[in-house]
This record gives structure tokens, C-alpha cells and sequence, in this order.
């Protein structure tokens, strides 16, 4: 009785049986017009354009439709990727208390991908391999699980002070720790806690030649996890900044050659390595040097006002080649088991000045070639700049105007400044471009400001050194600011992003919690013009800080190198099932399930253990093919893998619910995606088949 | 010593001192700068656009530059929004395996925010909340918690068949879940764990005025989480489609009026509801009529081939009517707690009835007016179109072809198949337009076919009925698709959405894992022109299904109703702290903080408990502002909040660990944000201010 439609041509159009019986689709048709379609545009690309009165016409209509000038067409002309076009820039991004890290396009500002770091996230299995899942194990602190994080300051690796494009660092403010990031496969390697602190904010960034990543502290508190109540602030409570040796061969950061600089408890905020001039040096703002210890709720002024209450706070210069030395002659003392360089050392080694700094200062930025520190003050009109000319002869001078309380050394405001250049209100943070300028975010104008360098840099444009350009209104709320390439030593000066904080009525509503703005601005033409170019709604997250590199300076894996990689070993792994091995085997209570994955099934697809069985499952995903990701999950079991081409997984639970769970293929895999699936079959102890139903379960026929 | 420079008039000019010593922000620069935007873009829009000759040298100059071509132009033109400027859809999207729904602006094709549903995110402090978090409480599936999802579907509720944007409900495919979001403030509600089954698959989808929230299975197993091996599959595995009762009022499912079918054991897919000619019905694909249970590890056919064999599945055609009065009958049996209509009973009562279907069926997909049913099966290329006018005529005049393995009546193909037409490869998806066309996805033809349906939808167009019309390839392997309001009683026929699968080289790379592939097409134009406008790569998850909505229909809040705003409950909560209440009390071990935030502190800012207290905490944003979102976190605790204008949070914790934490704000709220803090002063049960390192601390001066 079944009616037979004509569909064998078809199906044998598209499926081929292979002598195993297994069904593979062909990729003939999407190849044939990928291939296509990039014949078709690079032809086209090698036209010149030249608009017809006709299709100037269309453009018209076009614009009219949609109420756009001719500024938007030029934009939307500026920003616009056709079809398989690619960015130019990657902006690696915070992803803030979201606990990530998003890569976004430049200058389409379309998301890439987000990089899961400091918070559990399934689509690409991160945090969800089992009970001994090595993600959760790095996310424990004290032994409970942190299972989040809040991203502040993404640092790409550098070499010569360069993006180098191989390595991602990005600091978790909330937690006081640090993740690396591969940048060959995009994924998290190694999460450090640091020993001493609970709050970071200079974190992370790198010397020039990623040498070390600096982690610098935020809020003071005992150093390594310890106790003192507010009336204690100044004897007990101290800042920190921990230097992480970072081992390029390996990818990870070595504990065990890292060291931390005691501070005083100012609230230290961000940082910049040296450079060139600079190289050797850091330097770190704080602020709350009056320790203000808040409470509010016994009448005292709130932190707000009691930490703002000077005029100046301390830049922190810091020698870190004599840190280095210090720490390599035994100088350090161990807090919490971790080595430290205490301020009686950084002052008797020559590690630690400070220099007066203009008010509530946000930002520090290095200018290029390393000559120039720039210090924003957000309760200034102005920025001061610092040249490390100066400071190195006020140094070598001792042209000190006193101490602290703790004897560090001041030196003179007026001996280390170069320039102080009025912008407007709210001066947090500072980038650079190619042509001698400098871009403040100014959050309380909500507009970038493009002012002009000196020294070397007057050369490089028309205006008068140290001087104020031009602004762009941008909405609002800035924070930092981004140029392409913009804190390296080769600033490239055609693109700048806004991380606007407040988005408010820039887009259609989204509930109370708004999405922040990224803003993109063509800064490629001097002087004056320098417009909003698109706005870009970041509603996955509150980003804080990004780097934007070449995307040619990636040299990201497609797939993996090998049928059975461990990625978080980065190497082959011996476990790896091969084909052929396959199946299920037990030892006393304990089952160890080889499993291979290949478009469109796993092998095999029942597994059969008893309640209580502890179960080791190894999974290989048998592609080579790009894009052929696989997922794996065992639903109600809380597992859910992502299986990318080559990748080897191992993962291990008790099976402590009886019943029959479908296991299938999470990631859109083939037109036979949705039977790539099998059963863990889990047999109850008591009962051999008895369904876990009050009543009869189902009607039998 | 301190050098003074000018600060103090630029700081008064932008803080307000107020009586109570607190600093706040003036918004006036950014308020003011707002109004001048929305007035001069007004005044832009209004003039008419009619590019001079010097206007379009400079597109040229630019498209030269990019490499763009006049369509490129267009497109740009098309989809570009100028800054402030609102899209004209939401774009509700799964987030696949993220768990979570994702928001899209359309034309602009730009993420406006994801909404956390399955997975805790802690942007939007969801699941960070300490130990009784409401959230992580509904996602423990038999008393484990299980903290990821299979977001597939997303259904928004609708009045009259037609969205009416005030809920949004999405399935868990891994775990069998339907959660429930509400449009207001775009939160996650409720989430149900349905009682029967492990997996679902059609879910969500609505009854035309959202009286049930359909959740239909996918991979049969034990009903009530049973176990039996798979010699057992025929006798004791079955499928099962669950009708949960929607309460509007409440805005809650009602668990305690839902009921479910039993159906056999095939893998129930798709599905859609009826609507006009149809309202009463609803439709379910089902692949694996085969009843193949694989095992390619003992020589069986691997599922993917032995689900394939048969030519035709089964269309279940549900009078969902009948059943809810056989439930309120009291026919329904008891499996696990909840009510199941067995299969004799949907046999006895007229409720379920099959109609074949080729093969290996995906979509099924009602049209506009209710009369026709596409269902496409992704093994034939043909879709093929059922009439209810028919369906309705066979089932009252009894022509079967016979009955299943189960009892269940089989309609006649030729006397319920309306028309049947031949698209290409893979056909999956279909959804309609204002123009009488149908689109459907064609997944190994990477293509969106655009073709003609009948009846009275002949007159809207030139071409001739059930014809394939036009083709236009996309990049890659399209799996559904999504029209403006296309699968509502009245399509907007401008815009369709390609939910692309594969990008592999449309985009920069991001490592062996790379995003999924939005592309929007402009389906404005009758006839055979459908442009991809835009190229959308999705790198935050793996989307399934979306639904596009009029932005206009959307009554989203911009703040909290009242400042004390409880999200769980959409009411006033009478816990929730006033200003002057503040203040931590003790009631034995246990400890209650009353606690107030405002720009820019908290208020107390310091807490101080004994470790091992147990310690709950009120917190509440006293903001009215739009945008003046706080954060709230307390360091090394797992605590992370997210405090929208006027929401009130509880949460409780054990103060486990010793140790003076900062809890800070972490949601950047003014100038003064990083000031926002205090301390949470854990006094360790041994020693009183005994610090925790191994050796002297800090120096002392």
C-alpha cells in the first residue's frame, strides 16, 4: 500500500553507499559554488567601478526608502564585507563579567566568535567533559569552583613590541587570575590564580617581548587571603602587581619562575609595559593613595568621595630587570607559598618611584617609540605626559620632592612632566595612530579627542605639538578606546573603536540591561574629520578593553594536525581511539568506552553499563574535513562536547541515574545530522527492565 | 610638597556635591549631546537624497578602494543603519548547544543581546546568586543540576495565529526542557523538565492563541525515564508529544493542566500548529518509522542508514481539541507522575491519525490560511503539500491505507496530498510570504527556493501554482530558514533569513570551531530576484530556528516598574530594602545585610560576619534611569549580580572562607564607578586578625 514516488535518483544523487554500509553526503555542490562564487567576485573586483546614472539612480531610491544621506552611504560603503569578503582586523575583546573573550571583525564590527575563559559554556564544551573536567578543575579557587570571571585587559603577545598574533592574555578583575589563550585553535589553555590578591585590574599585559605578563592588583586587602578588619587599612592591607614568566615553547605561563612586588595599599588600576626609550620599565596608575577606608553606614564619607578627595596620586615606575634581579638573588620573601619582593627591597634596589599624577587617574598609555607615558586623570580636563627621559635623569638626580608612608620615592612633578594638554572632561584612556597623533577617550564629553604628540612626532602632521585637534561626540559614555594596532610600536591609524558603556537609545530596546556600543571611527584622514563610521551593539557581555591586530598576523588552524589531538596538551594523544578499536570494555566497576565520531554516526551506538559504574568515555572525531565539527552530549547527564576536526576528548562520570539517555551529534553535521545518535543505557540495580513508571508505562500491542 | 594644578573648577563643573556627601554624575553633556543628534538627524531625514556628481566620485573612490560593485553598494545601502537609528525586526534565534536565545536586529543583521535560558552567564547574573539561586534551582533535573541546553526552537506566543510579542518559549532538545521568557524585561521565567522523556525535538511551538505550549519528543526512550535494552525497543520504547497549558495571566506554564500523547516509537521531528482552516490540529514529522536501533558495533546498519530505508515516514496529524477534552475526561493514564493519553485512547478517540510522507521527513509547515500543510523530506527532492480540506474529507470518510504497527489509521496519500513539487537537494524548511510564494531551505543544495503555492494564493503573483519560481545560493548548508512573520497568519514578505550551518571560509578563521552563517536575503521583489544582502557569521553558539517580529509589537520595559522589582515574580517585593533601612543585623549564626546601590556606592560598605555564618543578603538598585545598570559581586565567592534600574536581588551563602574580599560593582555605571566598593569581612573562626601567610605579610612602617 505504500505509494512509491520517484526519489531513488535523487537519493543516489547525494548519498553515497560505501562498502561499510555507511551513508556520507557529498560535498560536491556547496564546493562547486564555493568555487564559483569566488571566480565570479574576483572578476568583478578587478572592475573598476564607475556608477551608471542608472545605478546612481537606484542608490537614490535606496536612500530615500530608507532616510539616508549621503555620510551613511559612505559608511555603510566603508564598512559593508560582501559575501566570503574578510575583515581586515580582529579586535580581541573582554567580554567583562561575562567571563569571555569575543573577537569581532574590523571594519564590518561583526562578532566573530566569543572564546570561552573564566565562565562555562556549552556550545563549544567548554566546562562541560565531566566531573574531572581539566576546565573546572583551573576554575577552582581554594577548591570551590569560581565559575566566572570578570575580563578586563586582553594582551596579545608581543616580540619586538609588536603583535606577534601568537598568544592571547586576559586578566579576571573580580578573581585575581590570568587565562592564556592559544591563537592557533582559539582556546583557553591555562587559567593561574594569583596566590596573594582577590582583585585585579592591570591585567593582563605584556613586556615587549612577552617575557613576563604583569598582573597588577586593584583593591588592597591582606595579602594571601588574609584578615584585618578597615581599622587596620594602613598596617595590614597592601597592593600588589605579580610578575608571570610566560615560557613561549610551552604556551603556559611557569608558576614557578613568577614573582609579585609588594605595593602599597593604593588602589593600583592599569598599566603599560615600556617600550623602546622605556624598555625595562612599567608603569602602573593608582589611586586612593588617601586609603580611604569608605564607610558609609557609619557616617564617613563613601569611597567615592573619600578616595578623591587630593589633587595627585602616585604613577608607580617600576624597573622590572631589577625586580627580575632582585627576585633571581633571593631577595623575595614567600606570602601564601608565592615569592615576593617587599617595598624595603624595591626601594633599597632602585625598583619602585613614584611620580605625581593629576587626579583619580584611569589610564597610563606608552606612546610608540616608548619616550612618552601618558596619564589621564579622570577628575582632570587635562592629560599629563611623563617622557622617561626625565624620569630616568630625575632618577639618576634623585630629584625627589619626598616619600610616601611607606618611603617610597616621589620625584618631582615638574622634573619628570613633559606636557599637560587640556582635552575635556573625564580623560581615561590613550591610543595612538601613525601620523604623531593621540586619541583620549573622555568620558563625561562622551567624545574621542585626537591631539598631537611632540619630540619626533611634530614632524608627522600640520598642527603645533601637545595640542588638541579635534573631537568626535560618540554615544556614551567611553571608556576605553582602541586604535588598530594602536599600543604597539607601529600604530596604523585608520581605524579607532569607542567602547561606549551606555548605549541608552542608540538601539531598539532590549529589557533593562542594555548592550554597550561599539562604535567604529575613520580615523584615517588628518586634522579635523574623524566621523562614526557604525555602531555595534555588544549585547553578550560588558566589554572592558580591546587589542585589534592585523588579521594577517594569525596563523590560525583550520583543523587540527592530527586524527586524535588533545588540545589541551597540544599534542597527539596516545589514548586517542583509533578506528577499528572501538568498544566498550570493564574492569571491576569501571567502563572504558572507545569511541570513534565520522559523519554521520559514532561507533558504537549502544553502551551498556550498570547503575553506579564509573565510566571513562574517549571520543575521537574521525574528520579532517573544515567546519566538520561534531558535538556529543548525553542529555540529563550535564555532558555536551565539542568535537572539532581531529579532536580527542576523554572524560569521565558516574553513571548514578538508571534509564535509557539518548546520546547524539550537537552541531549541525549533514543532512543525516539528526541520526547520528546512539543510547547509553544505564540498567538499574534492582530490576533488570523494570521503567521507572507508577503505572504501565505503554500500551502493548 | 603636592603640586597643585587647576583641577577644581573642571571637577565642580561635572560633580555634584550633595548634602549627604555623595558624588553623582551629571548627565547633562551626554543628555544634551543626544537631543542635538536626534535633531539634526531628523532634520536630514526629511530632505530628499539626490547625490551630486562630486558625492558619487566619492562612492566610487570608496568602492574602488573596497573592491565593491554597484550590488555591493546596494546592499551596503540596504542593511546599513545610521548611528541611533532602530531596526525594523527582532530576530528571537536559538542559541543551539549555548542554551541560550540570541536577539538580532534586522536589516542591520547585529546581535542586540542574548538572553541567558539554559546556561548560567554571569553578564547577567544568571545562576550566580549565591547557593538558593532560583535559577540553578529549576535546572536540576532529578535533584542534579544540569547547566546547559539544546536550544532549538523558539515559538512567540500569538493571538489569533499572528505574533503578539509579549512571551517567547524555546526547548532543550539535550534535556527535554521548555523554558518560558518574558518580552518585558527579556528574562528567563520558568523552566519546565518534562516528566516523560530525555529528548525533545518539536518544541516550542503555540497553539494560534497560545493556549499550549507544544513540546514534541525526538528520540523515543523508556517513558519516565525508564530503562530497557534495545531488543526492547518496539515493546517498551515509545515517543510522546506533551501539550503544557499556558496561563497568560500569570505568564506561567501551568504544569498541573498539562497532559501529554503517547505516540509510537518513531523519532518524532518537526512540527507546527494549525491555524484558520486548520486551528485544532497540529502536525508532527516523524523519521525512523524503520524502528531501526542501529548498533554498527555488533554488523547492524548504523541509524543513519537503517532510519533511512523506508520511502515513507509519517505525517501525525494531531486533533489537539479532542485530546484536551479526553484529558479533562479523565482518560489520561499516569506515567511518572504526570498524564499520558495512551495510544488506544488517541486511536478510540479520533485524535491522531498518520498520513505518509517522503522520506525522512524535516519540515512541516503550515501556510498562512491555515489550508495547506509543506512538509519536506530532506531524502527526496520534491516538498510535498497536504490540504486540511482534504485531510479533514479522509478522515471523516474513513479512506485508510491502512494501519500501523500500533493501530494507528494511515490516511490515504493520493486522497490527502495536495500537491507535490520538485525543488532540488535536501529540501528542509519552509515559510511564506505576502506575494502567495513559499521558501524553502535546500540543504545540499546550499539554496533558498522560492516557488508558488495554489489555491487562493494563485492570484498574488504571475507564475503558474506549486512551481519552483527562483534559486539563490547561500554559503553553506542551509539548515532552516526564517521570512519576516513567515510563519504567521500574515507574512511581511521582505526579508528571509538563511540559517546557514556552515561558514568555512566566509569568514576570517577562529580556529578549528567557526561560526555559523546568518545571511539575509531580500525577498521584497517578486519574480526571480532575491539578493543575499549580508553575510552574519554566528560565533556564539550554534543556532537552530529563529522568528522574526515586527520591533513595534514589542512593549519592552526600559526600567523596572517600581525600585524594588522582583524579576522572579514580575512584582514589588516587600523584602526589598528602602533607603534608611540599611544595615547588617544577626540572629545567631545567622546574618541578614540590608544593602542599597546607587552611582556611585554601596551602601553599607562594609560587612563584616564570622566565618561559618550564613549570611543572606538584600540588595537593590535604586536607579530610575534607563541604562543605570549595577553589578554586584563579591570576589572569590561565585557571586555575581546584575542589578538593572529598580531590581531587587536575595541571595544566600555560606561565608565558608575567611579572608577580606572587595565586592565591587562590576556593570560600569558613571565616572566613579571603579569607587564603587567595599569590603566583606570574613573574621576567621580561630585567631582574630591572624592573616594567612606562612611568613610576615607585608612590612610595617
Amino acid at each position: 500500500m505504500r505509494p512509491q514516488i520517484r526519489v531513488r535518483a535523487a537519493t543516489a544523487a547525494f548519498i553515497t553507499i560505501l562498502a561499510g554500509g555507511v551513508l556520507l553526503e557529498s560535498s560536491v555542490p556547496a564546493a562547486m559554488a564555493q568555487q564559483e562564487g569566488r571566480r565570479r567576485r574576483a572578476a568583478a573586483d578587478a572592475r573598476p567601478v564607475e556608477l551608471t546614472p542608472d545605478q546612481v539612480a537606484q542608490l537614490n531610491r535606496v536612500a530615500n526608502e530608507r532616510k539616508l544621506n549621503v555620510d551613511d552611504l559612505l559608511a555603510a560603503a566603508k564598512t559593508f564585507m560582501p559575501s566570503g569578503r574578510h575583515d581586515e582586523y580582529v579586535l580581541f575583546s573582554s567580554g567583562g563579567q561575562s567571563g569571555q573573550v569575543f573577537a569581532i571583525g574590523v571594519p564590518s564590527m561583526r562578532l566573530l566568535r566569543s572564546i570561552a575563559v573564566f565562565t562555562p559554556e556549552s556550545w563549544q564544551g567548554y566546562g562541560f567533559a565531566g566531573d574531572d573536567d581539566p576546565v573546572l578543575k583551573q576554575l577552582d579557587i581554594n577548591g570551590k569552583p569560581v565559575l566566572w570571571g570578570d575580563t578586563h585587559h586582553p594582551a596579545l603577545s608581543e616580540t619586538a613590541g609588536d603583535y606577534d598574533g601568537q598568544f592571547l592574555f586576559i586578566g579576571d578583575k573580580a578573581n585575581a587570575r590570568v587565562a592564556v589563550i592559544d591563537l592557533r585553535d582559539w582556546e583557553t589553555k591555562q587559567i593561574v590564580k594569583n596566590p596573594l590578591t582577590i582583585s585585579d585590574h592591570g591585567a593582563a599585559f605584556v613586556t615587549p617581548n612577552t617575557e613576563y605578563v604583569i598582573e597588577g592588583g586593584q583593591y588592597a586587602t591582606v595579602l594571601g587571603y588574609g584578615y584585618a578588619p578597615p581599622e587596620e587599612y594602613k598596617k595590614l592591607y597592601r597592593g600588589m602587581v605579580t610578575m608571570w614568566k610566560f615560557d613561549r615553547s610551552k604556551g603556559r605561563i611557569d608558576e614557578s619562575a613568577s614573582f609579585a612586588l609588594e605595593l602599597p595599599p593604593y588602589w593600583q588600576d592599569l598599566a603599560d609595559a615600556g617600550k623602546g626609550a622605556s624598555d625595562g620599565f612599567f608603569f602602573i596608575n593608582s589611586f586612593n593613595v588617601e586609603m580611604a577606608v569608605g564607610g558609609v553606614e557609619k557616617g564617613n564619607p563613601p569611597f567615592e568621595a573619600g578616595a578623591s578627595k587630593r589633587d595627585m596620586d602616585y604613577l608607580h615606575i617600576v624597573d622590572w630587570k631589577k625586580a627580575e634581579a632582585a627576585f633571581k638573588a633571593g631577595k623575595a620573601k614567600k606570602i601564601n607559598g608565592f615569592p615576593v619582593l617587599m617595598i624595603e627591597t624595591l626601594i633599597a634596589d632602585g625598583i619602585l618611584y613614584f611620580a605625581p599624577e593629576p587626579k583619580s587617574p584611569h589610564g597610563v598609555d606608552v606612546s610608540p617609540n616608548g619616550q612618552y607615558m601618558v596619564v589621564a586623570g579622570k577628575l582632570d580636563p587635562h592629560v599629563t605626559v611623563y617622557s622617561i627621559d626625565r624620569i630616568k635623569r630625575a632618577i639618576a638626580e634623585r630629584k625627589y620632592s619626598g616619600t610616601d608612608d611607606y618611603g617610597v620615592p616621589i620625584l618631582d612633578f615638574d622634573a619628570v612632566k613633559e606636557a599637560q594638554v587640556e582635552l575635556g572632561l573625564g580623560p581615561l584612556h590613550t591610543q595612538f595612530d601613525n601620523k604623531g597623533y593621540a586619541y583620549t577617550s573622555l568620558f563625561l564629553d562622551s567624545a574621542v579627542a585626537r591631539w598631537t604628540l611632540g619630540g619626533e612626532y611634530a614632524a608627522l602632521n600640520a598642527e603645533k605639538p601637545w595640542t588638541l585637534v579635534a573631537k568626535t561626540p560618540v554615544q556614551y559614555n567611553i571608556g576605553h578606546l582602541c586604535a588598530a594596532e594602536g599600543d604597539t610600536v607601529s600604530p596604523d591609524g585608520n581605524y579607532l573603536i569607542s567602547m561606549s558603556k551606555w548605549s541608552v537609545d542608540r538601539f531598539l530596546p532590549t529589557g533593562p540591561l542594555l548592550p554597550q556600543n561599539f562604535q567604529l571611527l575613520d580615523i584615517g584622514a588628518p586634522g579635523t574629520a574623524m566621523p562614526v563610521l557604525f555602531d555595534m551593539p555588544i549585547g553578550v557581555g560588558e566589554p572592558h578593553y580591546c587589542q585589534m591586530i592585523k588579521a594577517d598576523k594569525l596563523k590560525t588552524w583550520l583543523v587540527y594536525p592530527e586524527i586524535g589531538w588533545n588540545p589541551h596538551t597540544q599534542k597527539l594523544d596516545p589514548r586517542a581511539p583509533k578506528k577499528g578499536e572501538e568498544g566498550v570494555t570493564r574492569d571491576g566497576n569501571n567502563v572504558l568506552v572507545k569511541m570513534t565520531a565520522i559523519r554521520s554516526h559514532f561507533f558504537p551506538e549502544h553502551v551498556e553499563v550498570n547503575e553506579g559504574d564509573r565510566v571513562t568515555w574517549r571520543i575521537v572525531a574521525m574528520e579532517t574535513t573544515q567546519d566538520a565539527t561534531h558535538g556529543f552530549c548525553i542529555g540529563g547527564y550535564n555532558i555536551n562536547l565539542s568535537l572539532e576536526p581531529g579532536e580527542f576528548i576523554e572524560f569521565t562520570f558516574t553513571a548514578d541515574r538508571a534509564g535509557t539517555y539518548p546520546f547524539y551529534c550537537t552541531e549541525f553535521c549533514s543532512a543525516l545530522h539528526l541520526e547520528m545518535m546512539g543510547y547509553f543505557h544505564v540498567k538499574p540495580k534492582a530490576a533488570a527492565a523494570a521503567p521507572a513508571a507508577e503505572e504501565p508505562v505503554a500500551s502493548r500491542k
